[in-house]
């Protein structure tokens, strides 16, 4: 065991810090970490907090945060969207409360760039989530913006995924396609003192009926993150639903499907980067100017490459 | 060669839809079609028109392919937005002009579910765009809804992509990410009666001096589409992007990258597929078994399953 990873587990921050930007990286002494940190993972409940741009889901995070120290848990916060003040580095200036957490020393914040096109920035979260935990953090925060594959796929992986919604913007609802509101395990409805933030809610219910029967309705709270309002009763509802999940038998099934789903996903990409270790540039590079002329389907060409990875021709 | 291909090859229309039926549901001889086929295409203007729900992007692509037809033009449509008024079977009833595209033999409309998750739709929606380009069209309009990854990446197939804009939705600009604006080459401003319109414009050209020095400045332009106001004007635009990528270069350079990028990721969904053929359900149920009780992590998991497919361990 290393110096840095000995720091590590007596809690210094400046050693996590290093441990997840190798992480991140994903070198293989960052790959290390994560199987030597696994292990002691899987303690944390992690929460996605979810919801479009505008909607104050970072303004919930980080009262929900506050929230969470108050109640003695020590807090992890994971920022994946780029337009994230967590990301930003706007923490400082007019931000006060999330100032406060940044300087909080049961706080600690983490924002993520992403991971290569191919491989997905998913991957990349769970080990960063995956090391947080190890860590000892009670509580790990993950916000992502509720549009596209990777973050459908990274709020799936919390435990708890909540969605923030804004009455300010009614096209919010029409936005989220189906698949970010069947992941919810909370609908939250935030700036409830705005116009309209009713008729949200009536949206919402009405949203929801169409799920299919006997199918888990989640609940829908208003808050008003920038003053506190409701999030203490958000914080109760996220704690209960671990209770629930771990009552039904649910948080089990979950972290198998979860799991299979992680081991299948980087197993693709170890291939994918056999591919391009085995495959020289010049040839690759025939094979795709025979695609670009039309010569070759881009399907038969992948069937080449992938038999000289596999040692044995696909069509025997 | 079989009969319906040969009926294919005649311009048969049924033969048509029974080979995209079988090549989008990836079977053997459905991926027999496209290699076959493919030599066949690359003629074909491939045209994306993406936009949020509510954007009004299908009465966009309607009016276009009504336009093209008056050109004398063949119009396929492959609609992939799964609200889209061509896949929700919406054609009949009040939606005259799209009732008329659907019963003009010189129009192909074709509706698509998505395919398995980790695979993506994109391929799919690849291979169904080469089949029909194959079968002749001159113009093949994809209608796609403006978020994630696979939307992106069928978007940046097309050889033009539109992105359409509305300014009943000052939202839309926010929710738009940096990823679909950059690969735009035309923007739309729908619904330019609507009040906003001027401001939906300065917003979208505010937004384009954001773009790196040097780099192409898409035009902005302006349409009513449902009374058919500015549509030839926009088809002119896309014609004339076409005819700038040919003078430029740029479409041989985009033919390579689309080449590539498709090549290695069908190489993926190939030996994804294979680990799946190549691991007994109680080996991968063990190991999921070993990661959700966090003995072992995702990665380490996953690289025993692509050892077992490679032959060789990756740690020697």
């Amino acid at each position: 065991m290393n110096e840095l990873l000995e720091r590590f587990l007596q809690g210094d921050r400046r050693a996590l810090a290093r441990v997840l930007t190798r992480v991140e990286n994903d070198t293989e002494e960052g790959r290390e970490y994560v199987r030597l940190l696994y292990p002691r993972s899987g303690r944390a409940h992690t929460v996605g907090i979810t919801g479009s741009a505008g909607s104050g889901k970072s303004t919930v995070t980080g009262a929900l945060a506050a929230e969470w120290r108050r109640r003695g848990k020590q807090v992890g916060i994971v920022a994946v969207d780029p337009s994230s003040p967590f990301t930003q580095g706007a923490l400082l200036g007019d931000r006060i409360r999330m100032h406060d957490l940044a300087l909080d020393p049961g706080v600690y914040i983490r924002s993520m760039a992403s991971r290569g096109a191919l491989g997905g920035l998913a991957p990349a979260v769970n080990d960063v989530v995956a090391v947080m935990d190890a860590f000892g953090f009670d509580v790990i925060l993950i916000e992502t913006v509720g549009a596209g594959q990777d973050e459908v796929e990274i709020a799936g992986t919390a435990l708890t995924t909540v969605l923030v919604n804004n009455p300010g913007t009614g096209d919010d609802i029409q936005a989220m396609k189906a698949g970010i509101i069947e992941i919810a395990d909370i609908l939250v409805v935030n700036k409830a003192d705005l116009p309209g933030a009713d008729t949200l809610v009536s949206q919402l219910q009405a949203l929801l009926t169409l799920a299919p029967a006997g199918a888990r309705r989640p609940p829908i709270l208003r808050t008003i993150a920038i003053t506190g309002e409701g999030i203490a009763a958000l914080a109760d509802a996220i704690e209960a639903h671990r209770v629930e999940l771990e009552r039904s038998g649910e948080l089990e099934r979950q972290r198998y499907d979860d799991a299979r789903h992680q081991i299948l996903a980087q197993a693709q990409a170890i291939l994918l980067e056999r591919i391009r270790a085995a495959t020289p540039a010049d040839e690759l590079d025939a094979l795709v100017a025979r695609v670009a002329a039309r010569e070759l389907d881009p399907h038969t060409a992948a069937e080449e490459l992938a038999s000289a990875v596999l040692g044995t021709p696909l069509h025997p």
